[in-house]
């Protein structure tokens, strides 16, 4: 089945304590994308600037990712500059440049209409819910968001949500977007406003999901050397969406794999800067790591 | 097996968002051997002082712990009073009075000496280790300690690690005590200073153990209402430590079962105030939690 992405593709500049880059590629669905490549057919929409370069175009044509959704505008690409001191969890935005963001009202292709799963990354969720509208009858919505939009827009992301099945966002975004402190209280609190499942992303620390199957746990995997941070979020629901997409299964048991597949390219996007990991990263490391993640967490029962 | 613990039996005054406790049970030691007594037979060293009441100790006795080492001395019980804000994870301290805990010098009582299985408390490095000198051959030796001794007695510190089979400590002190903010890493160095097992705990995050066996995840349980953090750590031990003496089994997946009922006793004792919970908890109860962290955390392999 077909994977539907809508959100940012973007020049990154990060500084973290082991190193920095400049205007390296970036943005959500970029990170999205490329991490659910390596399981699924996978159809961007997102805008560019003229001053995009090819060969960025050309990586996500080699990951087989259908690009004739990108679109490119007049001006300048999405710009993000931060920086992640020893605390790796916490990114510090130094500067953003939206430029043709400023503008972007997405057009999804006739071809992409069709998309049985569609992911609305972190975008204004106005243009989220203009997303939906033009889709046809996707199967599974999932969507993130941000403090920006549930401080600024929190009717309309209200409004988004109820038609959404799935939102993935961090912790510190669901206690604010449901008032209440108690992590199991916020979740009961946002499944009431129309997603079934909540993923609630606690960086490394790993992720929880909330559904009426439950919860389930899953914890990040434990690295030596985490280099760069960004895009961590973006790539776990890119290896999830990527997964459940594949699999086309939405059995609880299901969805708890497709969470450790997205921890699983998480933990890998973020042993270098960029998309430098995902350049090298082979299938066989992929289920190598799902290995690990299970001995991880393996314990006997009673 | 038995279980030998040394440590504090302290007055507690808490202040959390959901109420407050004044001059309430509390204690490393007490909390420790109250969750490990659901297991085994402990054995209880410490000191309080005049002020304490009777019906302390009776409640101690009500779980069949031996208190034969818990000596009286003239002055008043240690006191700690400290508040929790909405982020549960982290203790203010408001006041400590050492009192007769300032003078405690443990004298492990004859019949205590064969003890198989230690725990030192939190408490002043130089006398977990004046403590392993007086057991005669224990079979696990394990540890708690804090930033307070890192930062002031790291030298002596280090000596006791050497005879030290298990070390629990909190996240921000395992960075602390090997100057080295990445935990796995962190983690090498820890082990290269004695112990073969370390126990990082993350509060509501749950924690991590490393050892050569590699690495074991286990999650918190997430619960509805966390009333009071105070001696979460403690009882995590004494879950930990009363399962072990129980089973007398070292194995790898022995231990992270043990791993998990310490998880279970620290879940029950933030339920309510100072030991409250644990005045009700049946086995049932903890074999019943023990289940759900299994569904917590459990995916299909691939």
């Amino acid at each position: 089945m077909s994977l539907l992405v809508v959100g940012s593709v973007a020049f990154d500049s990060v500084e973290t304590p082991f190193g920095k880059a400049e205007e390296v590629l970036g943005g959500s669905a970029t990170y999205f994308s490329t991490a659910a490549s390596f399981f699924t057919d996978v159809k961007l929409v997102a805008v560019v600037g003229e001053d995009f370069p090819e060969a960025h175009v050309d990586f996500l044509k080699s990951r087989e990712i259908d690009v004739n959704g990108l679109q490119k505008a007049s001006g300048k690409t999405f710009r993000w500059k931060g920086r992640y001191d020893f605390d790796l969890n916490q990114a510090h935005t130094l500067d953003t440049q939206l430029n043709v963001f400023a503008s972007f009202k997405p057009q999804i292709p006739e071809k992409y209409k069709d998309a049985e799963y569609v992911f609305l990354a972190n975008i204004d969720p106005v243009l989220q819910l203009e997303v939906l509208k033009q889709v046809k009858k996707p199967k599974l919505v999932a969507c993130d968001t941000m403090n920006f939009w549930i401080e600024g827009k929190l009717h309309e992301l209200k409004e988004t949500l109820k038609y959404v099945d799935i939102l993935t966002i961090n912790e510190g975004e669901a206690r604010e977007l449901s008032k209440e402190p108690n992590l199991v209280k916020a979740a009961k609190t946002i499944l009431s406003f129309g997603p079934k499942t909540l993923i609630v992303k606690r960086g490394e620390y790993g992720s929880l999901m909330f559904s009426n199957s439950g919860i389930f746990a899953a914890p990040a995997y434990p690295l030596e050397s985490v280099f760069d941070p960004t895009g961590a979020g973006d790539s776990f629901a890119g290896g999830f969406m990527g997964y459940l997409s594949n699999t086309g299964n939405l059995a609880d048991g299901n969805i708890r794999q497709a969470i450790i597949f997205g921890s699983v390219m998480a933990s890998f996007n973020v042993e270098e800067f960029s998309l430098n990991r995902m350049k090298t990263l082979t299938y066989a490391e992929i289920e190598q790591r799902y290995t690990s993640f299970k001995r991880l967490t393996h314990f006997e029962d009673l």
